[in-house]
């Protein structure tokens, strides 16, 4: 008997309601990883992880929380749409190792190590140099192994992502960017990220960000297909699955947050313009939650198999959660430190 | 065949160590509740929080979290100590019910709505005057209710204690008071208050606190276990168990800080005096965790059955956390508030 297919988005930062919540469901997702944070403290983090404990008490026959892979098996028995949280910076833990375990036992399954600039912990992708993981870096990337939070590579840049490969004991993931082989940018990867991640058994989820995408708004659903085909050619079709990057229903002050935060007093704009500022619109194949079917067919086109396309869709991600949302095997902790 | 006898101290604020874990281990403990905050804010009962986890990965083989009667139960099977979180006061819920989950789902399994002062929620047992439950505190009993985090009112004056029982869907408990008729005194507890809280399903823990002892550090193991049977055939044996309030190893500083915290620039000496402030002596029948079995024994020969003495050592406790900490029966939450 065959296993049922699974869809599952690795990233989503929409302005969640009710509506969305419908959305998913009639989109048939079974799970999607929920942005909380971009800049916020700790403090701010936890008051949006309020929102979604308010929100799971008032939808709880459209979504439910989930924290394993089995979660989310569970929740697609039930006709829910499993949410699991993810950071796109390292903010919340300020400087403190110990909030690293807090925000797992939150249902925290994915942190950034760093968001376009420099962080406590790595580099961004937009610095100038990139001297890879720091001190406190090295510290986190263990303890993130020990804890069972997955580290995600989106916005860093290339040498600290490979610095987070080499000394992450568990695969990592960068759960929404393309291959810069089909669309240069500072926020796509190289193939030599591609191929590292690869080995070490990580996952890449393809975007649908238009500034990620080749043509960006116009960008056609053959070429986004072929891209898929080709970079499963590159790494292997076992290590990608989608990570939309959907920012429905926000306005255009939020990515003006997402890109600036709390950090300049001049206007940074990203990958847009001072006469591009907002969000750019979707694809006319991609452009919410009910599309993901368009995926679907598309792949199937470019000569996926029906099991490839399912993997794809969603059964690589769950796969990967299975590896990675669980505390690593216990092993008697290091009582002491010798510092140098 | 008979069910293993659980050994259960339903609260301490001890200065932890290793040694004390030692201890608590010699001493049959098979869960303890600790108390991680009396004047803390949210991001200060977090970083109480943060130690617990660093001394579950230091001291696997000696302690382990616990969050339900289940985990206690396979604490007990593991040679471990099961500890479980609760607040003294209201302070970490900052003025911000969603918090209220966010610490259940941290492990905090008892909350007192307030401690010796007025606090947002109720009225502690120092004020003058008791208005009773707040308006937030009616809101925040609900939500206790709802997620399963119990009602604690050692500290509370007595309207408030008695409205808080009336509020409460679910049993609340006092779990560290000994009853006025044997030692009068702002901290102990009513008739009217027992069996209020017996009547709704509610437990007594009884401290060897000296300043709720008859005779304080000088009070004898007789004159303990009397009291014990007078509460049982005033409220029901099935009603009370052990809440000890060891404060093992700690400065007087502390004692300090637990009576004034932030809250006062003239020194409060709450049940001491000016001329004993610090921490009193424990009587010489019970001076740590080893001294359990004293009172068991002390028990038997006021006449308690084999049977009787269990439930009070703890089995009454397991029972209690087995109806209090798992949340409420899924109702549909409201999505309107009619405010006036």
């Amino acid at each position: 008997m065959a296993s049922p297919a699974f869809l599952i988005d690795g990233l989503q930062y929409s302005n969640w309601s009710e509506a969305l919540f419908r959305q998913v469901r009639e989109g048939g997702l079974d799970a999607v990883h929920v942005t909380i944070c971009y800049h916020e403290t700790f403090r701010e983090t936890v008051a949006n992880l309020e929102r979604w404990n308010r929100w799971f008490e008032l939808y709880p026959e459209l979504i439910r929380p989930v924290r394993t892979a089995a979660d989310i098996e569970a929740a697609k028995r039930e006709g829910r749409t499993g949410i699991f949280f993810g950071l796109q910076n390292c903010s919340p833990i300020e400087d403190d190792i110990g909030l690293v375990e807090i925000l797992h036992q939150l249902g925290v399954r994915f942190m950034q190590l760093s968001y376009n600039n420099q962080s406590l912990l790595a580099t961004g992708c937009y610095e100038a140099d990139d001297p890879g993981l720091t001190r406190m870096g090295r510290q986190v990337v263990k303890e993130m192994n020990r804890v069972g939070l997955t580290i995600d590579m989106s916005h860093s840049a290339e040498r600290s992502t490979l610095d987070a490969i080499e000394h992450s004991e568990r695969p990592i993931a960068i759960t929404h960017a393309n291959p810069s082989f089909w669309h240069p940018g500072l926020r796509n990867k190289s193939d030599t990220v591609l191929k590292a991640l690869a080995a070490s058994g990580g996952m890449l989820g393809f975007s649908l960000y238009p500034h990620h995408l080749k043509d960006k708004s116009a960008c056609s659903l053959a070429s986004f297909c072929e891209m898929v085909a080709k970079t499963a050619d590159l790494i292997g079709v076992e290590h990608i699955g989608i990570g939309s990057d959907l920012c429905l229903d926000q306005p255009d002050t939020v990515v003006e947050w997402m890109r600036n935060g709390r950090w300049t007093k001049e206007l940074d704009y990203g990958e847009g313009s001072a006469s591009a500022a907002g969000f750019p619109p979707q694809p006319d194949w991609f452009r919410d939650n009910r599309d993901f079917g368009h995926i679907a067919k598309g792949l199937a086109q470019v000569g996926f198999s029906p099991r490839d396309v399912e993997r794809i869709m969603g059964g690589n991600w769950l796969a990967f959660y299975r590896r990675a949302f669980e505390p690593a095997a216990a092993a008697p902790a290091a009582r002491t430190s010798h510092a140098g």
